[in-house]
């Protein structure tokens, strides 16, 4: 994994804006009925009014949902680029005969008020999976939610893709290119049926760079690496988990077509907004009360850390020992043991860390002795690091994920009604 | 999977005794101090008159329980002969500078006091990871615990076996080989951190067969692919799983040496006692309620049918759903499509049964209509079983879990305390 200091971070900021942070585009969400609770929206729109190009990546799941084939099927015909998103919760769209139907159906609707081509726009559903998607609701608010487009809109949108979200997520930076002021911003939801395998959930980036196909496609695929596919909530990959991204160049830089100092610029960019957005994921994870960052250095390789990583994250015992607040540090050792990759065990060491200090729980693969007192506060924080030393080379891989609560259960149990 | 007809069972005949089932075998338990429980055992032995022919598997986890190193050395240096095995529970002693000594002591203590050689006995320990096991109690003990071995003693000592265990487990069968009457039984502990590969949990298997080291190897291998490996609580591989098997000949039958008729018979006696273990360790899963059974059918080949029937009993989401008794089967269908195998998704037929009735739910990998009232009715039930048929081979499988529960939280927020 490429590390980010605090040095390369310089030159990035946070900003407001979400989807809308980047120059020329507009973005509105509004409950269309598909919801029967209506304070909360249902159904977004995202457009920009220059063509975009347009990156995406997908569930790997073998049950992939309709809208997911149909989106990519868009792309492919149009080479990669797109000028608008459609996306609606409640609603997975996965499962049904007549799935593919009624995603085309949405990128119609959506083409027919932009005046733009179906294959110009991006689709994507998520919710129940398996129940037949009623198009009424989306063909009677279609106009009213074109109508609404504003560079605000953004909150809005984040909204409608919320499932059992109980925040939404949405980040962005500016920075520089060339001189040229750049933003880059995107939105997120997912909540549970999280263990992404190439993508994760519903993730959605604008950026107003200009870069080609190529490039936008490189750093798509080798974010999505080191940030959403390091997340898991319940290992649980879901049918209907995607990625798109999408820059329509009005920033002015010269094009991005190669790596370099701007591409590595961009890149940077993007991956603050996706690995700020796994984290909000991952504290918003289903019934989650802890945001875990497991973090694995001195690894033989990039992927043997956040194996390492990514299987300490999704242990069930260890997710209900830290909801416990309880250092029981014999199950990160179990975890690791089972990752499925080569390393020698013996030369491990594990640290928990969080805003309360750090403890040593583990020296050469062996328990050591430690203030059961110093651990408990350390536990009790939100966010608890769990830091784990291999010592046996150069690489190092992060991976988050949550605690495992009664909550989770309860919102589980029932969550078809 | 060798599909175990009605027809095949006959000949066998369940029968009580437990891992003092077989001829010449004794066993007791007691509490020596590891639990501060009085009424609870902690620490058991069992005995063979004759030695025996010994087979062992053992978690593919890298952190490896120092007992489970010590045995495997015996097991090895003894070419697979072995007269007794010493367990205790409360402590795993795994992660600790001095387990490998305090097994080799514990192995010692047994061997001292039934006038053997450490190297012929088999050492187990279960409980908390990475503390240190004080030996103490077990010296005290040994004595009063090896005067106390007898032919009725395997109550006493699956008991000293449980963790959170809420039964204890035993199964035994009685069965004939070439007119002599042979007998096969065992003992077996597990809740939590149950998800086998190659082994799982706590097993014990005594038999008074005569049988070599080979076949028995061959048979063990053979039958834990389709139990043990494939039960998941919880997803997370222990670092003690082990299954021993012990058979001292003295049924009287002809040695088994190669496969056929024998041979068949032995391995379908040791199917019947792993198969009813495997069903008692998933439906004693910690904070379980229901116990879930996934058949796969008409599968490519038999590893596919295993892939994807763990699949999706690993499922957090679907077993939360099969808590709150919701007929959620597209967690079942999505859990079936992130399963790590080969085939077609759109030929998929599921069905969810149980003594209350069939529900059709998936017809060719898409929803079909059906009443939820049957459904809810169904999964009332306490065994619940997911039937699916992939519509693309021969092969079928099987594997066992439990619902996901609040109690699951609950027993694992504080296991340690």
């Amino acid at each position: 994994m490429k590390t980010i200091t605090k040095t390369e971070r310089e030159g990035y900021t946070y900003v407001e804006g979400g989807v809308c942070a980047a120059r020329g585009f507009t973005a509105n969400g509004l409950n269309c009925g598909l919801n029967p609770d209506k304070k909360k929206n249902d159904v977004c729109l995202v457009y920009s009014e220059s063509v975009c190009n347009t990156a995406a990546v997908y569930t790997k799941n073998k049950v992939k949902g309709a809208p997911i084939l149909v989106t990519k099927r868009h792309l492919e015909k149009t080479g990669g680029k797109a000028k608008a998103v459609i996306a609606n919760s409640k609603n997975a769209n996965t499962c049904n005969a007549d799935g593919e139907e009624k995603a085309e159906r949405m990128a119609e609707l959506a083409a027919d008020v932009l005046g733009i081509k179906p294959e110009e726009v991006v689709v994507a559903s998520t919710g129940v999976i398996g129940q037949i998607l009623p198009i009424e609701p989306l063909e009677t608010h279609i106009k009213e939610l074109a109508a609404g487009l504003s560079s605000s809109g953004n909150a809005k949108a984040a909204n409608a893709i919320m499932t059992t979200d109980t925040v939404p997520k949405e980040a962005a930076v500016e920075f520089k290119l060339g001189g040229c002021i750049c933003r880059l911003g995107g939105m997120a939801k997912g909540s549970g049926m999280i263990h992404p395998n190439m993508a994760t959930t519903l993730n959605f980036i604008t950026s107003d760079v200009s870069i080609s196909p190529e490039m936008l496609k490189k750093a798509l695929s080798s974010v999505v690496k080191v940030t959403y596919n390091c997340l898991s909530i319940d290992g649980d990959t879901s049918t209907n988990d995607m990625v798109s991204l999408m820059a329509n160049g009005l920033a002015g830089n010269a094009e991005i077509t190669e790596e370099g100092k701007d591409y590595d610029c961009f890149r940077e960019a993007l991956y603050l907004v996706m690995e700020s957005m796994t984290k909000m994921l991952a504290k918003d994870g289903e019934g989650a009360t802890k945001l875990l960052e497991c973090s694995v250095s001195s690894a033989p390789d990039e992927d043997t850390a956040i194996l390492v990583a990514k299987s300490v994250i999704r242990s069930p015992l260890l997710k209900c020992a830290m909801f416990g607040e309880d250092a029981n540090w014999g199950r990160i050792l179990c975890a690791i043991g089972y990752a499925e990759a080569e390393f020698d065990i013996g030369k491990v060491d594990v640290w928990l860390s969080s805003a309360q200090g750090t403890v040593s729980v583990c020296k050469n693969g062996a328990g050591v002795e430690f203030s059961e007192e110093a651990a408990a506060k350390i536990l009790s924080e939100d966010e608890i690091k769990i830091e784990i030393a291999l010592n046996q080379g150069e690489a190092s891989g992060r991976a988050w994920g949550c605690d495992l609560t009664y909550d989770y259960v309860k919102i589980n149990g029932d969550y078809r009604s």
